[in-house]
């Protein structure tokens, strides 16, 4: 069960809300980057950013100069993850919808100091978008890792929210001559595009050619 | 030019960053839900939802009682629309990298309450998502349309920033046995399923099926 404050607590449409917390971790670990939202001076900022998951902690990473990341340190953040599955066209426009998953997660951003958490942490990151490479590619050097901060961010507080199948029309509009349904979004990994200055004779790794 | 403030002047690899105009109005239009930051109680709070562009101005639209645009109503938000082109594969872990197009506004929210403007408001969010919908469903009802807010963003503070192209190594680590190059995200429209209380002999628009 998903813990439940005022926040999470859904206002409107409970029945979109999912207390699965199966489902929280699917939409999670099936994203590619996560908007993160910090205050910065009193006011919202929302940056897309890569995140990893490890049990109930997510894991996110960037330049120790970055402004976003040194607004969420310590502080209040909102991190959300959406994946949109489709237009819903409903024979009224009132009732159009979107077929979407998404999870957002509330709470204080924790700096990560230490260093095995860090890597942990920083192979997380990694492997959400590219699974396989932490282990294939060069690893972090130390002057690269002082270079890195790493904040962690509890799933104590989240919440998901998944809407799927078609329209729900007012009784009185499946009269009219109106198409309805949903039109799907697909999203698919295309085929591996190699580095102009990449040295002959080295294929496709499987861990990259092989998500297809 | 994009109007330029400490907000949008970018800390860190200004070379990401595009002062073109053109690039803010692509990102835009081609994006399908935008991300929504807000400050609830001195907290960050970043939801998915609907928007549309008409000149200069963004559009979002909610029920009257949703609590994200409450929040936002006559409030400094952030709203940012994120495109995830392709996952950048370096030789080294560190320089792995997202290829991606990304819009980010700021400013102050405004509540639409002149009715002309709330119905360009809706048709522009509705003809984001669904192009060609809001002259073909059953437009708003009085009633519909009493229990919409809309609100309006100014574009005048707003950047963008893209990310395109390869991996950008370290000298050294380009002797490495290791494939390094772009692994594309590619996303496209599915077949449309009809509602199952579509009444028969309504065929696709060309609109919706003509997405593909």
């Amino acid at each position: 069960m998903l813990s439940t404050t005022p926040r999470t607590q859904l206002g409107r449409l409970k029945q979109r809300g999912s207390a699965d917390r199966d489902d929280l971790y699917e939409v999670l670990d099936t994203g590619l980057v996560c908007h993160l939202g910090v205050v910065v001076d009193g006011h919202p900022m929302v940056v897309p950013t890569g995140y990893g998951r490890v049990g109930e902690t997510l894991y996110l990473h960037g330049s120790t100069g970055a402004r976003s990341l040194r607004a969420a340190d310590g502080a209040e953040v909102c991190l959300t993850v959406t994946h949109v599955d489709g237009i819903v066209l409903a024979r009224s426009v009132f009732h159009h919808s979107v077929n979407y998953r998404s999870a957002v997660v509330y709470g204080r951003a924790r700096q990560v100091t230490d260093e095995d958490e860090r890597l942990e942490g920083l192979r997380a990151v990694t492997e959400q978008l590219a699974p396989g490479q932490w282990d294939y590619a060069r690893q972090p050097s130390r002057k690269e890792l002082a270079a890195t901060a790493v904040l962690a961010l509890s799933l104590e507080e989240a919440s998901v929210k998944i809407r799927t199948g078609g329209p729900g029309d007012d009784e009185e509009d499946y009269e009219l001559p109106v198409w309805a349904g949903v039109l799907p979004l697909v999203t698919s990994w295309g085929v591996p595009v190699p580095d102009p200055l990449l040295r002959e004779g080295i294929g496709v790794p499987v861990h990259i050619g092989g998500r297809r």
